[in-house]
C-alpha cells in the first residue's frame, strides 16, 4: 500500500455518492484472474445490473444481428477522476462519449463493448452504482451491450478505474461529407453552452468550493443529430462532439482539414454564468474547456436559422447558437471577432491544462 | 513523482529493448489534451506506424466496407507487465489476442480499434517500439486497424500503457455451436503445450534468473481455425483460446455451460521441459497457467485423430494432443486421470497467483 501514501483522493473516494463502511466487499485480484471468482464476479455482479441492455452473456465474441446497412466502428477510453462528478460518472460518460463518437460520424449507435480496467480495494458498491448508470445510460441511448471483458490490477497500477467502450452504429444516409469538404459561406453552429463537463470535473477535484456545483452537460447527441438529418438532410457539412481541448480544438481540426479559415464571433458563444465566472478566476477560455453532450456542426450557407431554431426546441440545447462562417484561408486557421470589434487568430495550445477531464 | 518511489520496476524498464537515454523524449499530459501536440502524437508518431495497417485516419468512428456477412464483435484490454516479454510484447499481444477472440468465435478477424492510455514519461521510443510491434501482428493477420484513442494520464495513475482493442470479424460458415451443445463422447483436444505465455511473463518479472528464457507462445489462432473449419466442418463442437486461468479455466466454463463432465488424461498433456521444471519450482499446475496462443477445442466423437493430425502440421502445434472426453455429469465438473491411474477432481480455484499476465 505505500505507494498510494501521500496520494491525493483521486478515484472513487472523492465525490462518491456510495457510503463505503470500512470492511465493504471490495475487488481483489482474484477476481480478475480468469478463475471462480471472475466468474461469479461477472455473473452476479456485472451481468446482472447490464441484464436489461444486454441479450448475451458478456465473455465471448458477440455476434452482431444482421442488418444489410453500412456500419461504423469507433473506440474510447475513459480515465475520468473522479470517478463522480455533478451531472454525471465515467459509467454514463463511457456510454455517452462512443455513442456520440457514433452519432457525429452519422451512425445510429446500436452495440457497445464495455472493457473494465479495475484497481484492487474498490468498493465492489462503487463498482455497481457505476455498472447501474451504465445500463441507464445504454438503455436512454438504446443501444445494446454485447461483449465485455475485466481485468483487475494491483493496486498502484491504475487509479480507480478506467473504462474503454467500443462501438458499432449503423450509418444513415445522408451520411455528412466531413470537414475536408466545407464551403466558403458554409455556417458554424454550437448546440449548447461552452465548458460545462470540464469546469464541473475541475471544480469537484480541485475542490473549489462553490455553490451551486456547476454541472456537466454529459449526454447523448443522437437525438438531435437524428432530428437535424431528417430535415437539414444533406445540407449538413460536418458534426463533432467538442470533448477534449473544447471547440477550440476542433475548429483547429477542420480548418486544417479543408485548408480555409473558420471566423467565429465572441459575441455568439453560449456560456454559462457558472461557467463564465470559474473561467474567469482561473484565466481560462471557454472555447478550450471540453465538452461531453455539446457539439460543433458546419451547415450550408443559408441552412443555420432552420437548424438552430431545430436545435433550440431540444432539452439541454435551447442556448444552440450561430457563432461563425467559412471564408477562405485568410492569415489563420481560426479567427474570432471579439465583442469589441478586433478580429484576432484563435490559440491553437499545445495541450489544455486538464488532464482526466474523461 | 514521490507516488512512483519504492515501486518495483514495473511498465517499461524491465526487460525493454529499446535504449532510451537520460534525457529522450517522453510523452507529456499535453500530448494527451486534444490540442496541437495530440494531433502531433497522432499524426508524426502514430498514424505513420500503423498507416500500412491503416486505411483511414484513426480520430473519427470509421466505415467498415460493406460485406453481407453477419458479424462478430468483441473487445479485450491488455495490463502486462513488462510491457516486452520472451517472444512478445503488449502491442503484439493486443492484436493476436483480439484476433484469437474472434477467430474461436468463428469469424474472420477483419477490423481493430486500438486504444492506448499512456502513463506520463512514457519514453517516445517506447511507444514506437510497441507501435511498430502492432503494426507488424496487424499485417501478419491481416486486420486492418480503423478507429483508434489516445489518452495520457498524470505519473502513477497507470503503470506504463494499457491497450484496449476491440475487433470485428465476418462471421464464417458452419459457426461452432459453442459449448452448451456439448454431447456425451465429444473429444477434448489442445493445440499446443500449456502454460508458455504466463511462465515466460513471470520468469521475466520475478527474475528468476532462468536461461534460456521460456518463450511465450503469443500468436494468432485463426490459421489453424480456419483449417479445421474446412476440413472438419459441422463436427466442431467450440473452440476457445485458453488465457487467463488457463485451461482449467476453459474447462470449468464449459462444464458449466453443458452440465456434463470434462474428463482430461495427466499424460496426454503437453507441456515444454521448461514449463514443467518452472511450474514444479513454484507450485504451479501447467494447467492453470495462461496461454496466448494455444486452444481448448472439442469435436464430435470419432473427429480428434482427424483435427490432431491436421494440427500437428502446423507451425508451433506440433505437439497438439488429444487430451479427453466429455461424459455425463459425474462426481465434478472436471476431472483428470493421473499418470497413475487416480482420477481426481480438476481444482477450480478461486483465482489464480499470476496478475498482470496479459
Amino acid at each position: 500500500m505505500t505507494e498510494r501514501e501521500g496520494k491525493s483522493p483521486g478515484g472513487w473516494q472523492l465525490n462518491c455518492p456510495v457510503s463505503v463502511r470500512d470492511h465493504a466487499e471490495c475487488v481483489t485480484l482474484a477476481h480478475g484472474e480468469g478463475g471462480r471468482l471472475s466468474r461469479k464476479l461477472i455473473q452476479e455482479r456485472i451481468l446482472i445490473i447490464l441484464q436489461p441492455v444486454s441479450s448475451q452473456s458478456l465473455d465471448d465474441a458477440a455476434r452482431l444481428p444482421h442488418s444489410g446497412q453500412p456500419l461504423a466502428l469507433t473506440t474510447d477510453s475513459f480515465v475520468v477522476t473522479p470517478l463522480f462528478f455533478p451531472g454525471g460518472d465515467i459509467g454514463s460518460l463511457a456510454v455517452y462519449g462512443t455513442v456520440n463518437d457514433l452519432a457525429v460520424s452519422g451512425a445510429r449507435p446500436r452495440w457497445l463493448t464495455l472493457s473494465l480496467m479495475i484497481e484492487e480495494g474498490l468498493p465492489l458498491a462503487v463498482l455497481e452504482r457505476i455498472l447501474e448508470s451504465v445500463a441507464r445510460a445504454a438503455g436512454e441511448t438504446a443501444v445494446q451491450i454485447v461483449a465485455g471483458d475485466t481485468k483487475v490490477v494491483p493496486r498502484g497500477a491504475v487509479d480507480g478505474l478506467f473504462i474503454n467502450t467500443a462501438g458499432v452504429g449503423e450509418l444513415l444516409e445522408p451520411v455528412p461529407p466531413g470537414p475536408a469538404q466545407l464551403q466558403r459561406g458554409d455556417e458554424l453552429i454550437v448546440s449548447g453552452p461552452l465548458g460545462q463537463h470540464g469546469i464541473a470535473v475541475m471544480a469537484v477535484r480541485e475542490e473549489l468550493g462553490i455553490e451551486p456545483l456547476p454541472q456537466s452537460d454529459s449526454g447523448s447527441l443522437f437525438p438531435a443529430v437524428d432530428q437535424l438529418r431528417l430535415t437539414l438532410g444533406s445540407r449538413i457539412r460536418c458534426l463533432r462532439d467538442a470533448t477534449r481541448g473544447g471547440v477550440a480544438a476542433v475548429l483547429h481540426e477542420w480548418a486544417e482539414a479543408c485548408g480555409k479559415t473558420l471566423s467565429i464571433e465572441e459575441r455568439t458563444l453560449p456560456v454559462t454564468p457558472e461557467v463564465r465566472g470559474i473561467s474567469e478566476l482561473l484565466g481560462l477560455d471557454p472555447l478550450h474547456i471540453a465538452n461531453e453532450g455539446t457539439m460543433l456542426l458546419a451547415v450550408e450557407q443559408g441552412a443555420a436559422a432552420e437548424a438552430v431554431a431545430q436545435l433550440q426546441t431540444i432539452p439541454g440545447m435551447e442556448r444552440a447558437s450561430r457563432i461563425g462562417v467559412v471564408r477562405e484561408r485568410g492569415v489563420a486557421p481560426v479567427t474570432v471577432q471579439r465583442t469589441l470589434g478586433v478580429e484576432q487568430p484563435l490559440a491553437d495550445p499545445l495541450g489544455s491544462p486538464l488532464p482526466r477531464i474523461c
